[in-house]
């Protein structure tokens, strides 16, 4: 691999990444056909939080985190680190000291396929941060990796400018060229979905509200009246 | 799999299963003669609940939760539903949608061997569940599995009706039959634990209290001085 | 194995246990010259608490919790259980009457490389615990260990006597003889860090402060204007 | 748990377990409506026996093989060794000693949840094991647990007497009173197999041997002509 | 996600692909900069097989194979299945019927991210196949996923043509554009490793041939005569 | 941790290290005590070897192995290279040149808790290793440990110059000093062996053999004659 840093890259609209965030991984998710949504393994690493953000993607190396320290430099406000390393590796590559620093330049929190550590400080500072693990240990600055250039982390392909989601409930990637038609496919999730909600609290059966009957029969779902009625059967 | 779909279930006592919630599951587990205890991964989706309910039992198919619509017709007040899959998953089978319409039907809560979505939601709800990952990732209703056959869940068998018991300390069924027993052995239990907690609090040492000098005697624990002495011995 | 209690072991002096949970497992680790750090798959089963002790190392046997009861008899004010396991093994070995026993002993903590339960209470007693896993599965006491011999937990060797530092970050173990050594180390790291610290939050980078640019150079890092250079390139 | 033995179990026809052992896991476990497959992290130790017997199932504590030598006592000739356990444990809890007497009293081989040991010696005797792990860790004999009680194994509930299939793929379990129909059908099942073999050796495609292209085309299925198509496309 | 099968995509040129698995893959991954490399969960169901193929790329639904159907026949003599799935998923998707119909269409092995069945009988036909499992379980044809588009296989990006080459070390995999660049690199490197190599046999440090110890000198290294030096020095 | 290579070792006799060796590792695991066992995530890279040698131990970083090199240099004939980590990493440190120079010194073998690479070619060599993963990944030459000090490795103290014996069951360490003692408690384990293993073999039960029928009736064990009084009995 050349080591590469990217200075300038194309980011999505600001109202866009920030209705994005309102929306949620889970709905973002479905908005874009799902796709894009990193491997359950990446955890928030205190609850609460949900952010969107433009994609600063970094590559590193296992043990060392040389190349978040460039990253920082070229990041802007608005901007949310994503680590990916060229092997499995829990090191706790980001602490407080780089979250001062990239809150300094307006990062709004990280992603990343490693591990992170002073957590505590992390949740002080309200610096939001999704991680595969959680580990004090320490990384060095000897090998280079790369900087805004495509990279795969937790299974899922992130550009450089890509619009990052993270909740709770994960991390979900959607392309910048993308991120408006999910946006408003999103919105229109939400809406159809408030009148299902309402449906469903009346005790409607999911069933009947997607019509999933008919399937039921094609595919021969059998009911049976008791569990004895199966014993028999078998 | 012939996909089948019980109505009727028994179910225990609503007492005895609020009784056994009361209880928890660490105690219910000693109190069933250590049986029934799921596997520790699965884990509450956030800390702090503690539940009982009669099982639903659904087995689905990898990526699919349309069972889950059927079994939810099928619920009456105080029942949990109880997620198997045919193969290790960890999509998003359930989320804030479901949730509402359980609800709407009584159930008090889900443990899955799969993941569940929207969990923010899931806790402002104060719907709890137990799964094995927390995951964004929506499923089809394409493939039929069964609702209320036994099931094997996180290394447990589960049969319609048995009472689950979950906290943060995991999940643990207790057979429909046993339940009055359990609950029974189960308090004597709490009762017999008080005094031992007077005493361990006091200092007493539990080998005292457990009566375990002489087994430790004839299993020839040799108690050394000091550290030095073992390196002599060696 | 020879199963075997040793009665006395040495402690490091107080206030540098105490110097030691102020400054936190991450400083501590790097003040350590980043040694003794135990695996990342050890965690703490409720957040926030951050404390330190002198090890009473204990060896298991899988699915036994009986050396616990020896070792807590041994114990002194300011000790901190320390549990290792011949096998992998998640059983919940300590649950809130051992911690009620544990605490009448003054004991602060415990870190085990099995699982725990009641964890809810443990939380209620704010008695902290770091472990791989919550378990309510009970365990027996039939098989001799060990009780302040060297042993491996999660990866670090663990003497008797070594100071073990636990937070939210993980559980980091000093030796002994160098406790004192290390607490000055993390000291002066904390001040130096006071000053990058404020440097960063005022948005140098962390390439100017730590002199990296020479580094960046002789690695061969190209700076490109933007992603379609990089396509030309290749 | 109540420790318990059960002396007698019925068993399946031998013709008939033969059979399944000719037909193979995959097959066999097609045959039965994909029901009965144990999780793939049960694997040959060593490759290339495929064997069918009758479960004679065992329920061991962590570190703990005494049932296994309870069990032997029972077993007639056909019979299969199934053990799981009431925790994850890696131990290696079956050796050449216990295969020398497994094998006097007609066994035809193991099946476990947890380790086994001495594989060479295992493959030198051609008694084929299949496992969770390999480990020369030795167990006590210290806790009881149960000799042909129903059990769960690797996710599967196996009852005494039930036919248990193992090769390269992996176990499946048959109960025993679906053997002889389980047999039947996966010897249909081969036949028809055996033309579609050939038609697809000849490069007959799939889509048209099982008519599935009316379902790709209702599915949407888009066809390209080349990526350059999918790019504009989006 | 909008199913989509691409039906012609770029190959390289037949002797450069047969070139890079003369190679095999530790010698293509150095080559390449270091990039491609699969992660190591990634093993082959046999031992012994080395080949490289043009990637047909396929994205499947957890439980379900369907899209494998439909990309075999898209292939052509010396094309490689490369299977990735929406989740993690370990279900047998590919078995000897699977393996006859893609050979008829001069497929020449398989690289999934989820599990392979018949392994036995693929061994019989010498059809090469790694996977992230081996396992019995049989998948559905119900949801439609992509063929012939980019996709992200056990961590790595692969495009639809790529060369992929694989044996006992695992999978990598080369941009097909970069395709003679990595085989005429990996030649140089075979003819200056045959020179190391003698060296190495005829027992000249690594340290002199790489020219290592002004590095160490450098970077602190300490040599001490014995044990007993460095505990004086602790 | 400052990087520290010793030069010098104390070895155990090589009549004694063969004798181990001819035991093999699950022998020598009892004969210890039961001490001593590598965790079994080590594994053989291929099957069949079985050899002991004294430990040089290796301590390195992630995705580094500058270290081996360092360590080849201070072999003698019968050593054995033991790799440790500071963190979980499956990078491919050692392949067929390591193995060329490590053989050239003398070196009969090597146990990493990383990965390997060239595996094909190491079984051509005749030269046996255990890892944690196979993996192609190559390593940089840029940060230092540590050459014979005492390392933990997959779960075990190894002291340099403690005998290492590795076969297909896996990995045991013993102490340098006990060897001797060991050896002769393995070939008094054996011979005890060959009597037990002739009664198995001729349909002694277990139970007699060892004597375990009183502890049985202590331990309250039932049998029943059918698992229908079971069902009644419940």
């Amino acid at each position: 691999m050349k080591p590469v840093a990217v200075r300038n890259i194309e980011r999505a609209d600001a109202d866009t990444v920030r209705g994005l965030a309102e929306l949620g991984v889970a709905t973002v998710h479905e908005a874009a056909g799902r796709t894009g949504l990193l491997k359950p393994c990446i955890r928030p690493v205190y609850p609460g939080a949900r952010i969107a953000g433009s994609a600063i993607t970094i590559l590193t190396q296992p043990g060392d985190n040389w190349m978040i320290h460039v990253a920082i430099e070229l990041c802007r406000p608005g901007d949310l680190l994503v680590v990916a390393c060229t092997a499995d590796n829990t090191d706790g590559m980001f602490g407080d000291l780089l979250a001062t620093s990239a809150r300094a330049h307006g990062v709004v929190g990280i992603v990343t396929d490693t591990g992170v550590r002073d957590v505590c400080d992390l949740k002080s500072m309200d610096f939001p941060a999704w991680a595969r693990a959680i580990s004090a240990k320490g990384t060095v600055k000897k090998t280079l990796g790369c900087v805004n250039v495509p990279v795969v982390c937790a299974g899922q392909l992130v550009t450089p400018g890509d619009v990052v989601v993270a909740d709770d409930d994960g991390v979900v990637v959607v392309p910048r060229v993308r991120a408006g038609e999910v946006l408003a496919a999103g919105r229109r999730r939400e809406d159809s979905e408030a009148e299902t909600r309402r449906q469903l609290a009346d005790g409607v059966p999911g069933l009947d509200i997607y019509r999933m009957r008919p399937g039921l029969e094609d595919g021969g779902l059998v009911y049976l009246d008791s569990l004895d009625d199966l014993e028999q059967d078998r």
